[in-house]
């Protein structure tokens, strides 16, 4: 371990780092060979700086979630040998458990870096996607008033990935001078060299970016990475208000003779022989035997070696007092959502933000306007970038903070999803609202429909899922999100609801509700059939229901704003009337009717079970015109009825 | 209509075309006042240069879908009303049509450019998305050896969206020179200005894809852009081997005074007052009130009216006879994709390219390889920018090609869902094969596990979904994509596979099989239960389904290698056994367990189900080590069986 003060030292203590590095060098060689597979080339073209970076990074290994510390971020999340033998180093962990466990089943020192690691920050693997995370960090020391600075490591192959580009100029937008990104340029990805696989201009690129550029020639000089380092981190640059960027040659497997510059051994592990001469070359002894038998005896590894060390909690949320929307009221959701949203940053965001928002470019159609104006601070427009927001978001909701991420359903889903699942299980805490869902999107057309957004979250382990009724149920949802840790969809559509009512002509969702996680809601009683819907379309449900009631049949209504979870319980009731019609604004085979089956299909119950929802794709107009095209509106369900029952 | 011979002439007459530019002008202004909604800020900021090309591109309006005309792709798909006053003037369609339908429910003219509006050749709204579509008609030029150039126009805001650098440098990295394209820079997005919205510097941005930069001050004025357009077109550039994107200064909105600069006229029709001030303003009669009647008198238009115009239909394949590997054969599925693809290409590939190959930097691991030595011109490797090559891949579909797209299930899927939902209504005609699904890929850990596949294209209307369960299946499955028109999601895992048997010890999948969607085989008997299971795992039922007949119970196993469309035939006589068991290396709530669910549910069949699945994010760890975490291996399902029936 070497420690050095960047603020007063300029030289780096060279005579210290190389045996250090032979040593790490030597336990990325145990490791991948132990496990027979792994990353050793790019584990060793990034060594040098994350040592470099390490020894003079203000953090301390005891205290892996220490508020203040500087964070860390691998955005190659491959080379994870690397990262674990440097931080091993650092006395994060015991190196000794790291190399024998690596890539072991139930393992935290998994193939590619992991939270449950002390000192990893976040989950990466799929490219192009640290950048994002760090960026969130950074974001993070500004809204906490902190100092500390944030250290992202990306690969030279990963910069062909387009979100490099959305994170780097949301970082330059937002002047996030506390951010240090490295580049290991050492020319090679798996294919081979990334000039042939792709080619690109890194020094414009990242000039175009407004970006401070540094380019190292020899990205493995110690003395040169300080310098630079230290330049970066002091902002000693030309442009000190924006980050800066360190592009460093480097050589893929450097300091093992026959990996050097070989593309192979990107993702090859050596073989006993290669491994042997690989310990020699850096003068390293070989313990090979013993760390082999050391691994077996390991045996079945628990998953509870699992734990995240720098989740920071979420504050206490003053939720407030629901709103109620009277009778009469016509209004939209997102209306409702916006009006909650203001009342959340009023109530919470005065002394210290305690609530963040984001869009990408549809503040006013998500209605996030009033919430931008009260908290001008926590308001941040992420551009037409979502893939760079929503990772961005999501790291953020680790950082102490209350994340809500609002833009239309096909951009907070379906064009994300794969951020989304990334958040997921890097167990973020993060509020997805996406207004435009389903069909009610106004006349946008079928590229602006999301009806799948079920069929997506329901993949990912830690979503719940929501949708209000109407505004008033809304309200009290987005309350609930707020004060509950967790990640959350609420999706609504754009068009104005009536307000839902009991029998009696009261709001149904009044002050005395309680939004329920799993809890169905029972509009309207019956025993001869029950309407199952969600969102717009329930009050399309309940004025079928008065004319079948009309024609003496008493069929139930229920709502299911919480479509996962889902009350299991409601669907077995209902199916002991019989009959059970799902209608919904939604892809039918993946959406609430798919749920409700499985729930008969696992109980063996047998009942009726017809679904009216979206079963092919929409076109542009009025929501009114296409659920009547889609048999979505009183009329199509009131003939569903008549015809299946 | 103006037609300029741009291999002549110098000069464009300018003087014909202020006419037609009012005239267009006009029927933007009627569009969005007659629907009360759609962009017209950015089809007044466009329109300039679309007549220009319009003028001089090789394109005949009475053969929308000729082979050899010159493309022309919209990528900021809201300014519609400017590309079908564009399009109708120039003969595509009577404007009287587009005008009064526009963004009526199942019009093809909807509020985002739609490929069923002739002369629209792609479908477009998401922003960022339409340089990748049009890279790929480019390079279908190339590969058809066809002399027809592309041309696509972008707006500004979009310039953000990260896989515009991706589509970029696929375009700069392959030389295509017959592609042009044009930046509407009118400086305002939705929320505002662009430059605060998301500041970017254009011309360095563009310069460092390595593309010729064209630069405008007046976007407006033909003569400027038909001198920039003709430059492009003929070569005549700093750098003729690349690409040219032609950078011009706009005025949103412009020729109607009150919408000239105004962002909120991005997205926001006219009032009925707005709308005769402007078709004053532009010297055209006010037929509001004709036009308004003739709206309403249309009704209900049928979805018929949806026709494709541009769709070249693949060539006839060769799929030549199945390969058999043998009963003792240990291979993977992988490799077996690997060698029928390789086959095709020496049948077909011969004297024109008809089967072309993408991957994104993993063509090894994806084993493309062999394709790529057989067919050199054919094969493209995307470099990591999946987001691109799924969309490059979709539209290059629609050219005549049989398209293979080849990577890893997350980045096949996950990564790109919504740009495989965009090809999904594009309807195009793509092979997805993704290796690397479920847990069996190796020790890479959670990012590299695709559990999702079935949850995410059972979205996607027109996709099917294959899963092999051993190399035998793979080659069948693989020749009948290969054969068939259509879009398919092929997925696999990494590891090798035993073959599956017959009882009397010989391949399953033998020469006489025939692969059929929507066919479950039933490869073991039994009337006291029935084990449902796919890919991996079958051969882990079939040793489970041994056990279990040693202890005297005699179950069938049926394999469900077509995913989607189901068996539900097989589904329903599973049921008739009373038990039945799934098993699934895939999400246990979104896969095969949720499809037999679905099915038991809505047939009402009463039979105790069971599903073995992945109920949490896996570690890295050896796919052995991983099914027996999850109780996937023979072992796990012959206990579950134990213990539920």
């Amino acid at each position: 371990m070497i420690r050095v003060d960047l603020h007063t030292q300029e030289v780096f203590p060279v005579e210290e780092f190389y045996p250090l590095r032979r040593k790490c060098a030597a336990h990325i060689v145990e490791m991948t060979y132990l496990a027979g597979c792994g990353h050793p080339g790019g584990s060793l073209s990034t060594l040098d700086f994350l040592l470099v970076a390490l020894s003079c990074m203000r953090h301390d290994p005891k205290r892996p979630g220490w508020r203040e510390r500087d964070r860390l971020f691998i955005s190659h999340g491959h080379i994870s040998p690397g990262v674990y033998s440097a931080l091993g180093a650092y006395g994060y962990f015991s190196l000794e458990e790291a190399v024998v466990q690596f890539r072991k089943a139930n393992s935290p020192f998994g193939g590619h870096v992991e939270w449950s690691v002390p000192g990893v920050e976040w989950n990466t693997g799929n490219l192009g996607q640290g950048l994002s995370a760090a960026v969130a960090s950074a974001l993070a020391g500004r809204i906490h008033k902190l100092e500390f600075r944030t250290v992202v490591c990306m690969g030279d192959g990963e910069q062909q990935k387009g979100q490099i580009s959305e994170a780097a100029r949301f970082a330059r937008k937002y002047r996030l001078n506390n951010l240090v990104a490295f580049v290991d340029v050492n020319g090679l990805q798996i294919g081979g060299e990334t000039e042939k696989i792709m080619p690109l201009n890194l020094p414009s690129l990242w000039q175009a970016f407004g970006w401070n550029v540094l380019e190292l020639e020899d990205g493995h000089h110690p003395q040169h990475l300080y310098k630079a380092f230290r330049q970066a981190y002091l902002h000693q640059t030309p442009t000190p208000e924006a980050p800066t960027v360190i592009l460093a040659k480097t050589i893929m497997g450097k300091g093992v003779s026959f990996m050097e510059n070989q593309a192979k051994f990107h993702g090859t592990a050596p073989s006993k022989e290669q491994a042997i001469q690989a310990l020699q070359e850096l003068n390293q002894p070989n313990r090979l035997e013993t760390l082999e038998t050391n691994r077996k005896e390991l045996g079945t590894l628990p998953l509870s070696l699992h734990k995240d060390h720098t989740f920071l909690e979420p504050p206490q949320i003053e939720v407030g007092a629901p709103m109620l929307y009277p009778a009469q009221t016509l209004t939209d959701c997102r209306s409702a959502y916006g009006r909650a949203l203001e009342d959340l940053a009023k109530r919470n965001n005065r002394e210290k933000i305690k609530i963040v928002g984001f869009t990408c470019d549809l503040e006013g159609s998500v209605k996030m306007n009033a919430f931008h104006k009260t908290s001008l601070e926590a308001f941040f427009e992420g551009g037409i970038q979502e893939h760079n927001t929503a990772a961005l978001a999501g790291r953020l909701s680790k950082e102490g903070l209350v994340v809500f991420f609002s833009t239309f359903g096909v951009f907070a889903g379906s064009e994300v999803y794969n951020q989304q699942r990334l958040n997921d299980f890097n167990r973020t805490n993060l509020k997805v609202v996406a207004t435009h869902c389903g069909l009610d999107v106004g006349e946008d057309g079928p590229t602006h429909q999301c009806i799948d957004f079920i069929g997506l979250f329901s993949n990912l382990f830690s979503f719940s899922i929501f949708f209000p009724a109407d505004p008033n149920q809304c309200d009290h949802i987005i309350r609930y999100i707020a004060g509950h840790k967790g990640n959350f969809f609420v999706g609504m559509g754009r068009s104005k609801l009536p307000i839902v009512l009991k029998e009696n002509g009261e709001p149904y969702f009044d002050l005395d509700y309680r939004f329920q996680p799993g809890k169905a809601d029972r509009l309207r009683n019956g025993d001869e059939g029950a309407i199952l819907a969600f969102g717009p379309v329930v009050h399309q449900a309940i004025q079928a229901r008065e004319r079948l009631l009309e024609k003496g049949k008493k069929i139930q209504v229920l709502n299911f704003a919480s479509l996962k979870p889902i009350d299991e319980a409601a669907v077995r009731e209902a199916a002991k009337t019989g009959a059970i019609l799902v209608v919904e604004d939604h892809h039918v085979e993946t959406g609430l009717g798919a749920k409700v089956a499985q729930i008969l299909g696992k109980s063996g119950l047998s009942c009726k079970l017809q679904c009216l929802g979206v079963n092919h794709y929409g076109s542009s107009g009025k929501p009114k015109e296409l659920y009547k095209t889609f048999g979505l509106d009183s009329e199509g369900i009131f003939q569903a009825w008549q015809k299946f029952f």
